[in-house]
C-alpha cells in the first residue's frame, strides 16, 4: 500500500487484496460455500452461502485484523495493539496478537455480555471495561495508548483491516461462483468495501448490494444523499451493524457499490431461523442480513445467482426470541 | 441379502453395507467431518464430528430409508411405503418415497411438534393422526396396511435400513480418519448396529462405544444383563433415542460393540451448546449425546481419536432451555 499525504484518503487496491491473501492465508481459513435446493426454491434464486460463521473467532473480523497485525512493522508491534470493540473484532483483534505474539489490550464497556468477555480474555487479551458511551470507550483507549504505546487498529477504518475483509470474496470467485449480485451487511463498510473491491476487479458483471437493517439505516441514506450520515441511536438486533460509514468506506462504497436495501427486525429473524433449520449453521442476527435482503427484496433476485455473505456466527443463544 | 428362515434373524454383512452405499450412493450426501482444536483442547483428546446434521432431511435416517426403499421390488413399491413415527424416520421415509416415484403413509401422533409434521407434509407424505400411544401408533398403522397394501419400513429393526446406517461410519474410515474409538448415539440401535458392522470390517482396532442418556438407559442394562429390556417411560431431553432395541439390533451390538455409556441431562445441554458455539453448526440433542459422553467419561478418552456420529439436526428452537 503506498504512502499517501496525511489529507489523502489511502485507498486499498485489488493487488492489496492479493497480498493480504497471501499474508493471513496460513493463519486463518478458507472457509466453504454452502447451497440448500430447499432454500433455492423458498427464495425462488440460487444462494450461494460464503460461511465466515465458520472463520477464526467466528466471524469475517479475523481476515482483517490478521492483515493489519501482519502489516505492521516490527518495532511498532513491540508496544502491542488495541482497540475498542464489544464485538467480534475485539475476538479477531486479540487473536491476531496471539499468533504474532504482541499483547491486544481490548476496551470494552462493562455492560459487554459475558460469552464475548470470556472469548477475549481467553485469547490472553488484556480487558479494560469503560463505560457504555462512545466518549468512554475513545478516551480509555487514548489512555491505554498514551501508557503502552500500542497501535490502535481501528475496525473498519483501516486500509490493511478492508483488503484483509476483501480476500472473502475474492474466494467465492476463485472458487468458479458465477454470481448476478454479491450482498454483503454494512456497518462500518468495512466488508462491503473489501468486497467491492474484489468484485469490481474479478467479476465486474457482478452487481454489488449493501444490506442494513431499517432500524440502523445510516449507510442506506448517506448513500442515497451522497453524503455520511451517523448512526444515531441505532435500534436492531443485528448488533454487528451499529456503527457508522468513515470517509473511507463510504468513498469505496460510493465508488463500487450498486445499491443499498435494508431489511425488517422481523425479516432479519426470519431469515435467521431459516438458516437455523435449513442449513443447520448457525449465524448472528448480522450474519442473516443479507438473506433477509433476498427474502424482502425478492422481485429483484428472482432467478439469478446470488452470493451471501453469512458474516459470522457469534450468537448468544439465550438472547434470541425462539419462541 | 440372503433369505433366512423365518425364525432366523437376517444380520446385515459388510457387503450388504458396501451395496447399501451403491445403492443410495446419488440421493444422500456424503457428509463432511469437522474437527475443532477449541473443543480437543476442552476435552483433552482429538475429536472427528461425522455431520449427519447436513444429512438429507437432517439426520442419518435418510441412509437407511433410502436403502430400504430401494431395495424392494418393483411390485411391492407399487402399494407405497408406511410407517409409525414422529422423528427423523418419518422425514427420511417421506424422502425416500417421493425419489422412488411411491407413496408414503405416515401414522404420527396427533401430539407431534409442528415443525416435523410440516415436513413430512412437504415432502408429499401422508399423514395419518394417531393417539400418543404405542398401541394407537401399531393399530392405525396395521389399518393403513390393511387398506392399502403398503409396505412397513420399521424406523431400524429392518436389515436394509441397518445396512444403510453403516455407511456412515463405513465413509468416515475411508476417508482415512484412523481412530481409537468411534461414538454413536443409541435409541432403537439401527446406527449403532451398522456402525459396528462397518468399524468391526474397516478397523478392527477401534474401539466401538454407544452412547444413551441416563434417563433411557435400557440398552446399557440390556447390554450389561445380556437381556433385553424394554425402554419404559424414558425422561430425556433426546427426543430420538426413546425406543427400545430389537432382538436383531440387540445381537449385533452384543456381538461387535465394547461398552454402552449413559450422560446426563445436563451434560447433553451442555455437548448440544458447545457444538451450537464452537463448531456453529446445529444439532439436536440425540445428536450431542455422543460427545456428552466423552465429556463425562473424559478419562477413558484422554488424548485419543475419536470419532462422534453427530446424528442429526431436526431441533425445535424453542423447546431448547437456552437462557
Amino acid at each position: 500500500m503506498e504512502n499517501k499525504t496525511s489529507k489523502e484518503i489511502v485507498i486499498p487496491s485489488y493487488e492489496d487484496i492479493i497480498e493480504a491473501h497471501k499474508r493471513i492465508g496460513n493463519y486463518v481459513h478458507r472457509t466453504p460455500v454452502l447451497t440448500s435446493k430447499n432454500l433455492n426454491e423458498l427464495a425462488k434464486c440460487s444462494l450461494f452461502f460464503k460461511c465466515e460463521n465458520f472463520q477464526k473467532t467466528g466471524s469475517f473480523k479475523a481476515r482483517g485484523a490478521m492483515n493489519a497485525v501482519l502489516s505492521l512493522p516490527k518495532d511498532k508491534l513491540a508496544n502491542g495493539v488495541a482497540t475498542h470493540s464489544s464485538g467480534n473484532h475485539a475476538q479477531a483483534l486479540a487473536f491476531a496478537a496471539k499468533i504474532v505474539g504482541t499483547k491486544a489490550t481490548i476496551v470494552m464497556p462493562r455492560t459487554a455480555p459475558k460469552p464475548k468477555i470470556n472469548s477475549v480474555a481467553s485469547l490472553n487479551a488484556e480487558i479494560i471495561f469503560c463505560e457504555p458511551t462512545l466518549k468512554s470507550r475513545e478516551e480509555t483507549l487514548s489512555e491505554v495508548v498514551e501508557k503502552t504505546g500500542a497501535v490502535v487498529i481501528h475496525p473498519y477504518d483501516n486500509p490493511f483491516v478492508i483488503a484483509g475483509q476483501g480476500t472473502c470474496a475474492k474466494e467465492l470467485f476463485e472458487d468458479g461462483y458465477k454470481l448476478d449480485f454479491i450482498l454483503a451487511p454494512v456497518g462500518g463498510g468495512g466488508l462491503l468495501s473489501g468486497t467491492s473491491i474484489s468484485t469490481k476487479f474479478l467479476s465486474k458483471n457482478t452487481k454489488i448490494f449493501g444490506v442494513e437493517p431499517e432500524g440502523a439505516n445510516d449507510a442506506y441514506k448517506s448513500f442515497r444523499d451522497n453524503k455520511i450520515y451517523p448512526s444515531v441511536n441505532p435500534q436492531t438486533i443485528a448488533d454487528g451493524l451499529l456503527t457508522s460509514l468513515s470517509e473511507r468506506t463510504f468513498k469505496i462504497i460510493k465508488h463500487n457499490v450498486d445499491d443499498i436495501i435494508t431489511v425488517s427486525e422481523e425479516m432479519i429473524l426470519q431469515a435467521m431461523f431459516l438458516i437455523f433449520e435449513r442449513l443447520k449453521i448457525v449465524v448472528e442476527p448480522s450474519g442473516a442480513v443479507p438473506f433477509a435482503g433476498v427474502l424482502q427484496h425478492n422481485t429483484i433476485f428472482e432467478k439469478k445467482k446470488v452470493g451471501i455473505i453469512l458474516s459470522g456466527g457469534n450468537v448468544d443463544l439465550s438472547k434470541m426470541p425462539f419462541h
